[in-house]
């Protein structure tokens, strides 16, 4: 692609090195900033520097907050003897969407993944095993994606804390609602089948 | 969508603000800002803000510019006695890519469409006519979208330089290089053959 000006080539540049965003996104992108009057590239590059620079990861929980500890961690409505572990604050937004979890969280920040080269060390896990350490936790409830890196990051977690009094599960893996079973694959009918549950659990949501 | 920060919502609100991208998606790009290191936000911020501050738009033909007079319009190689009209700068970019023009262009930033709210007058047309008038231009080529937007703004043209000694064309419509017949849309097919032309001619390229 030629550009006839650096200073778009160099925007258009820097704007498809986001994920997902190629070349050509990128020049309708900031061709229409182009078109738009300054005040909102302004805002925009104004938002984005001040978040980067000034957003702080809750010291407990390490969610992103405005403040040292995040509102959740804060609230003393919320039972922190439940801790739900999970890989980014994208899965935390989406729990406390269904309003079904009441107890505390514990962002990972990524999941054990050889191939990419993040280990155990490269994540929020060494915090976490201190929570348990120190006694206060009853219960720990993975719910990271059931992928290969999803278990092994649960497996390695349940290694360092089973020598502690804490009860662990997961979130229930299973036929979503609403879909019709010919559909399902093998594995996920097969695993629902295993971890059946009593039917009047099924009638309390 | 619930934030735990302000700082975030700030952001993924402006982000999203660009066309085609979601509220979701905003939050993805921005997270994946915050797991690079700062300079990467300082890079695209100040790429953005320089870019909206500091691009110019040539004086002669409108095309996006560091200096007064982009580099087409500058080169004494082209000939400035061919005008191609098109949209906007990127169908200068696809044109150029193409190395088959070497004329000079004309941008009007837009097309008449009344829907949109959007009139000759703010376009830049009056320039492009009063090039004509000059009497330089011996041909201009409508490079527009074949839409009943592009074909009135082809019109409104035509009608003002109708009377002034320049030959008007209009780029070919017809069956796509590589494409079947049989699934081509009847107009197009209609009009490749009323406009065939000389089979002489198609050996060319």
């Amino acid at each position: 692609m030629e550009f006839s000006s650096k200073l778009l080539e160099n925007a258009v540049n820097e704007m498809s090195q986001l994920p997902g965003i190629g070349k050509r996104t990128a020049l309708r992108l900031v061709l229409h900033m182009l078109r738009q009057p300054k005040e909102h590239t302004n805002a925009l590059t104004e938002a984005l520097s001040t978040m980067r620079h000034q957003v702080k990861f809750c010291k407990s929980c390490n969610n992103i907050s405005d403040v040292e500890l995040c509102e959740i961690c804060s609230n003393p409505n919320r039972n922190e003897e439940i801790i739900c572990v999970v890989e980014d604050i994208r899965d935390v937004m989406a729990i406390e969407n269904t309003s079904s979890f009441k107890g505390l969280y514990h962002v990972l920040g990524g999941k054990i993944s050889p191939m990419d080269g993040i280990g155990p060390h490269d994540l929020n896990i060494e915090t976490l095993v201190n929570k348990v350490k120190e006694g206060k936790v009853k219960e720990l409830i993975f719910a990271l994606s059931s992928t290969m890196e999803g278990d092994t990051t649960n497996f390695y977690i349940y290694r360092q804390i089973q020598d502690y009094n804490v009860f662990t599960s997961t979130i229930a893996r299973g036929i979503s609602v609403g879909d019709e079973l010919e559909y399902a694959d093998e594995i996920t009918l097969g695993r629902s089948i295993v971890n059946r549950i009593p039917f009047e659990n099924s009638l309390k949501i």
